[in-house]
């Protein structure tokens, strides 16, 4: 064997997870999630299962913990429910703050979850985001299951590869790209959300319609005042929609994102900037309807799209309730916000890549943004505003 | 769409990386590392290039540093090296202490380094394991240049897909499976490692051999006296041909080992543990020579191979001038070692799976271990080890 030379390694890496959509998850009649644990049973080996849970979402269901106790009995020969729950805030702070992460880290650690066993995570996509990470690279990876409980988790965040958590003020810095083993959406759990919560969600829906599927789109636009009325059925359906859509987006593409192109992140470099702006006071779906909002302004500018365009897309968010500019928009001549494109450009890697759309459900990237247009945009969204309220 | 059903996703994600055996890679005349980042290039991107190095090493090759800013000076207009580099020490507490690990993180936000962008680690497997677990999470997975400098990273864990740090005692804990984007091995820099460092990694190049390839061993056999006296040549043959069979192996098999089988960590349950009871005072390799002979002996005592084989391979290792026995070993009765068999199932998860040998050359999994049977291959391999001595 010669001493200067060159080994080629190549291989592919399999993955494969369902995404169920059910009700009444924990009730003894359901047997989606013991049928789950059966199929996957290894010999001569009895896995465990760790419980994250998110503490909001617990309030809402107190009875939870003595069906999830009575369920995980009749499977006892089979897994192995560790009593010990770990119980986090939802929202942003579990991502902020690393004690949480290590929090699970702990109980991998302390309970023996091994590479077999389960970390369930139940809550929203913070959570979700935060448990997954730690699933991820204890032990390298123990097998990690996503319950979401909110609009946005279920559609959108919980049922792809992705998971992380902020470091230092950087939203996602830290985090991988490592698929969950399953993931579980109940959709009565959806009905215990606060107004801004279920809404929040949509905002994820229309984000990959308007860049992928007008039909879709027109399908919301016309059950907009049904869903802002908080109709199980048209949540029912939004709901597994997209999620099939942000599925085939995953599979079809780039799922561990090797490359630049981020095209489900429309509107979403405004929309992490105006997160941290408010100190997350608005919500992350809340933050993506203005940052939709103000790249489809921003489309039209270009000439991209008509400004009729422009209007149903803010008239369906304005019927949903969404509020689509916020002062912190126009801070320091908008400056404060036009920094957030270099911060995505970086995050992303590689060159500055944004979606903006060209049609009604159909999405197109380019590599610059113009620093003017963006201000101009920013105005029209301010006054478009106002104008929508006064209708 | 029906609100009770199941979305499956499905998909594969291509790895492709090179390993590389070249020498003075950092000659203004060697164009590897140059022609690498050419073809690596992106269209509108300057990337970032930041170094993570082994101050041990960096001692033994004063006039690297000068070299390598030169070498990226010609380079400029690809990528850009960041002149402030992250030194670290060599060795098990680069992976104990987790400062060193965010200092790298921190390091990757400080200086901007993108998805896009480079880490490059250069150094022993401890170092290389730390950087790597650093570059796979922040960002989700910045690219990684591992540059390996001993024989252990050259052979064996410096061209593989993991990497990791260590958790409150507990040896690779925290880690993932992330492939680097290419390996590139300098021959040069093996000739400055002391003499144990030199040994320490043949036991890997001895494992390889032993589970799978007959005539590798016998190689190894025939040259041992080379290799033992630090013979270059012999070098240049084992460490490509050891790095070889673990990429076929990885490639062939489960790479990211969601099974629970791990063939190569044959010798590795034992080793593991003699590390944390001699609180890393004996060195990887070191101690999987250790490993190595345990379960070759076990092996025998099970009747799988004969004594005359055993023979060959505690041969082996003595000409090399590995220790085979130390004191920890058969501290409490053994009962401190035979903990190691149930950690080291908790960390590969699921079922315990043991490689055992069947012939030179030959491989064979189990699922028990006889405490007793332990026992009395630690007494072998204590009076082997003073008998051979003897002779």
């Amino acid at each position: 064997m010669d001493s200067m030379h060159i080994l080629t390694q190549t291989f592919q890496v399999p993955y494969q997870y369902n995404v169920y959509f059910t009700k009444e998850l924990f009730s003894k009649e359901n047997q989606l999630l013991a049928d789950f644990f059966k199929k996957e049973q290894r010999e001569n080996y009895l896995g465990k299962a760790l419980i994250v849970i998110d503490e909001g979402f617990l309030a809402f269901h107190p009875r939870l913990p003595a069906a999830i106790q009575a369920y995980f009995q009749s499977l006892q020969e089979i897994v192995t429910l560790i009593p010990e729950w770990v119980i986090v805030p939802g929202g942003e702070r579990v991502k902020n703050d690393p004690a949480y992460w290590e929090e699970v880290v702990e109980a991998v650690d302390r309970f023996a979850i091994d590479r077999h066993s389960y970390l369930i995570a139940i809550g929203g996509g913070a959570v979700l985001d935060m448990a997954g990470y730690a699933a991820a690279v204890s032990h390298r990876g123990v097998r990690h299951i996503r319950i979401p409980t909110t609009v946005l988790s279920q559609n959108d965040s919980g049922v792809g590869v992705k998971n992380s958590v902020n470091y230092k003020g950087k939203k996602n810095f830290l985090g991988t790209f490592v698929p969950p083993v399953a993931v579980i959406n109940d959709g009565d759990f959806l009905t215990t959300l606060d107004d801004r919560d279920w809404r929040s969600g949509i905002s994820e829906a229309l984000k990959v319609a308007l860049i992928k599927d007008v039909a879709f789109f027109e399908w919301i636009e016309a059950h907009a005042q049904r869903l802002a009325e908080r109709d199980p059925e048209a949540m029912a359906y939004l709901v597994p929609r997209c999620a099939d859509m942000h599925l085939h987006h995953i599979r079809s593409g780039d799922p561990f994102e090797f490359g630049s192109s981020r095209p489900l992140d429309f509107g979403h470099w405004a929309a992490h900037k105006l997160e941290y702006l408010t100190q997350f006071e608005i919500r992350h779906g809340e933050a993506v309807a203005i940052g939709i909002a103000l790249d489809s302004i921003y489309s039209m500018k270009k000439g991209l799209i008509a400004e009729a365009d422009v209007k149903r897309i803010l008239q369906v968010f304005h019927v949903l309730g969404f509020e689509l500019f916020h002062p912190k928009l126009a801070e320091q001549n908008k400056i404060n916000l036009i920094t957030g494109l270099q911060e995505f450009r970086e995050h992303l890697g590689g060159r500055l890549t944004i979606m903006l759309l060209e049609a009604l459900g159909k999405g197109v990237e380019v590599h610059e943004m113009d620093d003017d247009l963006i201000r101009e945009s920013v105005d029209y969204l301010k006054t478009a505003q106002v104008a929508t309220y006064e209708l």
